[in-house]
């Protein structure tokens, strides 16, 4: 994680390198290390985990959390979880039977670097993982939070989640899809998950439900303008500057925000949601300027 | 799930199919249906797990809940998640890059009936819905008892459980292998997730460590036993009674439990470890009885 974030204050980034650093430590701490004969395992969860990622994901578990006043380690074990699945899904999304891409967070994907079978059991290891994480006591004394915790990611990443969506844009390849299903495929895709960390710290919290609701309106109008910006990037960014290959989707024919909308309106699009996206954090008042300024830099970045 | 359990009794065989058809409903009844553009994968989860199996680990866990005397809805619930879990490894065993098999449960597999993709997703989609079942309130009142049978599951089916025992499972067809790998294979592989299962109902009736302990060491003999008939079903068995390829480990020079033992020695073990496992059961008394006859049927069983 390092400081370039685009056009975002030199305090913002500052911000989300330091907890991308003590996400780091985290993820290294919580992941297995290689040993016995099943040793290449773990040795593909950490390079597939410990990859230098942007941790969107988790720091804005971290971020939410903040807002509830959860303790620090409570909201990295979350947001550890939180990047678990993540990583489990890039890595089975470059599968050869799926996006087949070979390049992955500036290196070889996982299955480049190891093989299949191996890509393919990392990912599935990585997804029980992150709910053995959420379930022990260090993670939230109440049972009850934990429990709320398992059953918000069960559902982000499940059939009516992240998978489900996954599906979809399979689907897509091969068939003309209209903005409403590139909408729902990437509010599955994508956008649950991203929901599930903006929450997390009103679980945490225990926070009234109007709170939660309000970071759930957030997360959707924010996981949005992120994958508008993340088509954008397919189109206008480069390799090197995203860490993955670009122009595939055009490549393929398939559509997106951008080629259903064109550039300039997409780009429009975005800013219109992640203004939407702050003005859900009204209630919050000072407390949301992290989130805030994180939606503002969604918009504005360049990998 | 038809009657004929071998040389099993009667009344075993019986209530086995009855426990089957229950189980088989609550599966059904928990599986998402077919809808929207994501319809594919829930037709894909539906295949692979409404196919006809044994329903071996769902049994063991309704056992187990009888014997803490659960509801039956909570026994069937926590029984649906072990065969969600159990039936998601079959579909990613069987991909091409790991075991490469057509045939499963008498019918293609999924990889096979869909294609590579959806097998893929249809297996990452069963994982979670696993733990969200278990996370719902119908499974228990109590959030603790929830959470400690979802942090069982996660370390049952996690790297230190069964996706471990499946890269061991990858690697020994590599090089060679002794008999305390090839335990450590199965106990990880089979063993973990037979182990959550019969330990569950003492999970679900708070029942004192000491009984978990002991349905622990009932779950390791009887998983051992199991997978020992299974390596011994590959070389005698045919596709026809045991619904999937025989013959595999032996063309692939794998080291076995039959190829390191020899048929007798191997036949002889799993009869003493089924000995061993009842054994564990005397505390139980005549509750137990169903266990009992349980590991007596698995050291018979003809698929």
């Amino acid at each position: 994680m390092t400081a370039h974030f685009g056009t975002a204050p030199g305090s913002l980034a500052d911000a989300m390198a330091a907890a991308g650093t003590e996400i780091d430590a985290v993820l290294d701490q919580l992941l297995p290390r290689p040993a016995g004969p099943e040793a290449r395992l773990a040795e593909a969860m950490r390079y597939a985990v410990l990859a230098p990622g942007k941790r969107f994901r988790p720091i804005l578990a971290v971020a939410s959390a903040d807002l509830f006043g959860a303790r620090r380690e409570a909201a990295l074990r979350v947001a550890a979880a939180v990047e678990f699945a993540h990583t489990y899904s890039l890595v089975h999304d470059d599968l050869p039977c799926m996006d087949d891409d070979d390049v992955r967070r500036g290196q070889p994907s996982t299955h480049i670097r190891f093989d299949e079978a191996t890509a393919v059991l990392a990912g599935d290891a990585l997804m029980p993982l992150a709910f053995e994480v959420l379930a022990r006591p260090e993670t939230h004394a109440e049972p009850a939070v934990r429990t709320a915790l398992m059953l918000a990611l069960a559902e982000a990443v499940g059939p009516r989640g992240m998978v489900g969506g996954q599906t979809i844009d399979l689907a897509v390849e091969h068939q003309p899809a209209d903005i409403g299903t590139i909408t729902r495929m990437q509010q599955l895709k994508t956008g649950a998950l991203i929901a599930f960390a903006c929450e997390s710290g009103a679980i945490l919290g225990q926070a009234p439900d109007s709170q939660r609701q309000a970071l759930r309106a957030y997360a959707h109008d924010l996981g949005l303008a992120f994958q508008i910006i993340d088509d954008l990037l397919d189109v206008e960014g480069t390799q090197e500057a995203t860490g993955k290959k670009v122009g595939k989707d055009a490549g393929l024919g398939k559509a997106t925000f951008v080629s259903l909308l064109g550039v300039e309106r997409a780009r429009n699009q975005a800013q219109m949601l992640a203004d939407q996206a702050v003005s859900h954090l009204e209630q919050f008042g000072e407390r949301a300027t992290f989130l805030s300024r994180l939606a503002r830099f969604v918009v504005q970045r360049s990998h």
